[in-house]
């Protein structure tokens, strides 16, 4: 019987061959029991957050007058546990042998403290972009309809509350968070992008907003938009450097356009058009479209559509 | 120790500024108790009546002609419960404090039961569905394959069902369900669209639908596709009004092609190449295709790829 | 009480003709009691697999040069047993009817031990894509960071391991398998293509890579990028036919381009930019960028976006 063969001898030989594979020191291998943060728990920290962000509506629990206190109080006491552990795994493997190390616990504990103290100002600025959301679209019935279902707002409401990791100093965690809207959602906003109130991301699907954006207040981005690096497959050398463009307040980005560069900045109020390719400025209220797109129409003959 | 500190004063005081935020009435705070849809259970319908419609072939069941009957009723009854409550919910919590709150139940129960009754239709219809992808994939190995892992599909399957809901004037639900297939397979198709049989969607990613789109039968959407509309940061005040297009039988739009506006009609039999952008009519049979692109070839000197 | 009346009469009428719908012996309906791949399962090997691949990093297990062996033969054996009654169904069930059903349990398991014994191969690849995500992107901070947050590395190692089962020519299990990191990541490899090492994508949504693509050692792709085929809608009259291009070693392909047909071939070092269109060769050391898009720049008037 092949399956004893394989539980005796194959199993031992290949477990032998791989364990081999994992003795070079390199990336993906293991690092002595270091501890890296745990993904669930990360995980559920971030909904742990949710749920304060906007009590009664993303969990099914009737949040009111009376129990809202006791309501907000336990899930922040729950958040806090989760994340001054995971954070202080992630400063700790992140510096390794480092003697930097022996902060880790000081230095989580102050990250997620500056993190919890800023939820009620995410919370306005999240209740704004809603509010944009809402104002923005005609498919909109209801701000909880929003809420409920606008990926725009679950990955926005991801962003602020990793950029705030992400100022504080703590690694891998942020980037997770931002992934899982990522994976979610189709819009991956880095958690170093800088973003004003009122932001709104109509269907998402493809949006990429890079780690040195900034964005000012009251901007709409609709699905496939890109703002970018002009050269990003340089690499490691590029680190630290301002790659991605400045958006100023009150501009429209419709669906597809790409905007590339550290230096381009796109002027207040300006209007992008779809599909919009640009790697340098325009200035304040600019409408930029497409030139006259130069479409070939070939009347019926045979039809393709129809040879299959 | 800080962590103390924590627990004790700066909880509380954090508890006590975060629960001011909430009393300000806006979108995002709670509703004196009102019960929201429970997203667990309305994804569990969802995935109730995707068995059903699917049977044997999303679960591990075996499903035989000896147990089919009661594997559907059972189902039928698991997917009616769920959705009569949550439904109900719906439109209780849409209502308000309107006189209207009154019809929920019977409202709720009458588009419940009308989306149940559909289910033989969509069974039909999803069989013509299937057959297109299968028909119009060379990559595609069986029927079963293309149920088993094509996210057109899913997402083809969801708006189905989404759309009854939606036009029995069910609130928040529909959109629920259409954003969990988004979330799933990149494919945003908004649950008032229209759409007829034999709908085949490969790939997936980044396609948008829009709520007035018309879409005829036997027709192909590549990924990234936009159906939209032509100003669509002019939000609230367009609602109602036919924004998106018509796309008539027998079509073919191919990756990336966008098509925008209300008046906009794609006659029967047409192709719309990729990556075209259209904001006016095409009659049927028509071909569309990019110009020439005008690409410039640089011959290699330093490689661009090769500086990192 | 309409509920009573649902449950009695209405339940058992609908459960009649839904039954009904399921007798004309199409696509998805049932087949007579034969058992298709668990979902579950499935995943469930793809995840015990992953754990091997990257030990340590992707469960919270602290793994050690002291438990290293068990974990890895513990996870070793519960992958094979699983893969091993999976790929039997899925090889049983392809084959319904056919003589070629007494094979499965043998194929299937040739097919499982193939991939097993594959996996150190797998793992030296995916540690050169990891380093070339590295490389590739000034974001990155850490190997680490890469591997526990890059939708890329999911997707390429999902597709490294389907890629296997696909050349043992086991069904629907690989496709099953590359469809779950394409509804996570947005990214569409189909495991037919053949990927060489140091592949690196880059954010990702959008991606399409067809089955027939062939792509050399150290190539980054971007967002959005289609290697497809020039009319994939002629469907299963293509099928086995070489439809989708081939990449030579050390070419970068920015976001949005597309690059179609099974002849074309973008040579050694090439650089495609950003959304650029192509259905030809393209010489070893080119740069191939967009001609000057034709923009329409009008300045500010009364400002379109602030109509709402």
């Amino acid at each position: 019987m092949p399956m004893h063969e394989w539980s005796e001898k194959s199993l031992a030989a290949l477990t032998r061959r791989l364990a081999g594979t994992y003795a070079d020191g390199r990336g993906i291998n293991l690092r002595g029991g270091a501890v890296l943060p745990d993904r669930v728990r990360v995980m559920e920290a971030l909904d742990t957050l949710f749920a304060v962000l906007f009590p009664g509506l993303l969990d099914s629990h009737a949040v009111t007058e009376a129990n809202l206190r006791p309501f907000v109080g336990e899930r922040l006491d729950h958040a806090y546990t989760l994340l001054a552990t995971e954070a202080e795994h992630a400063v700790r493997y992140h510096a390794g042998a480092d003697a930097a190390a022996a902060e880790a616990p000081a230095e989580a504990e102050r990250a997620v403290l500056a993190l919890l103290d800023a939820l009620p100002r995410i919370r306005k600025t999240l209740m704004e972009d809603v509010q944009a959301a809402y104002d923005g679209d005609p498919a909109a019935r209801s701000l909880d309809a929003v809420i409920l279902s606008y990926p725009g707002v679950e990955a926005i409401a991801t962003y602020r509350l990793a950029h705030e990791l992400y100022e504080a100093g703590v690694p891998l965690l942020p980037r997770m968070w931002t992934e899982r809207a990522h994976a979610r959602t189709g819009i991956d906003i880095n958690p170093g992008a800088r973003i004003g109130p009122r932001f709104f991301i109509d269907h998402g699907t493809g949006v990429v907003i890079g780690e040195t954006s900034r964005i000012g207040r009251n901007v709409s981005i609709y699905q496939g938009v890109t703002l970018g690096a002009l050269a990003p497959a340089k690499g490691q050398s590029l680190r630290g450097v301002k790659r991605h463009p400045t958006i100023e307040n009150d501009v429209v980005i419709y669906a597809g356009a790409t905007i590339l560069g550290g230096e381009t900045v796109i002027g207040r109020g300006a209007v992008i058009g779809g599909n919009v390719w640009l790697t340098r400025s325009v200035a304040p209220g600019t409408q930029v479209l497409m030139g006259k797109s130069e479409l070939v129409f070939r009347p019926p003959r045979k039809k393709r559509g129809a040879e299959k």
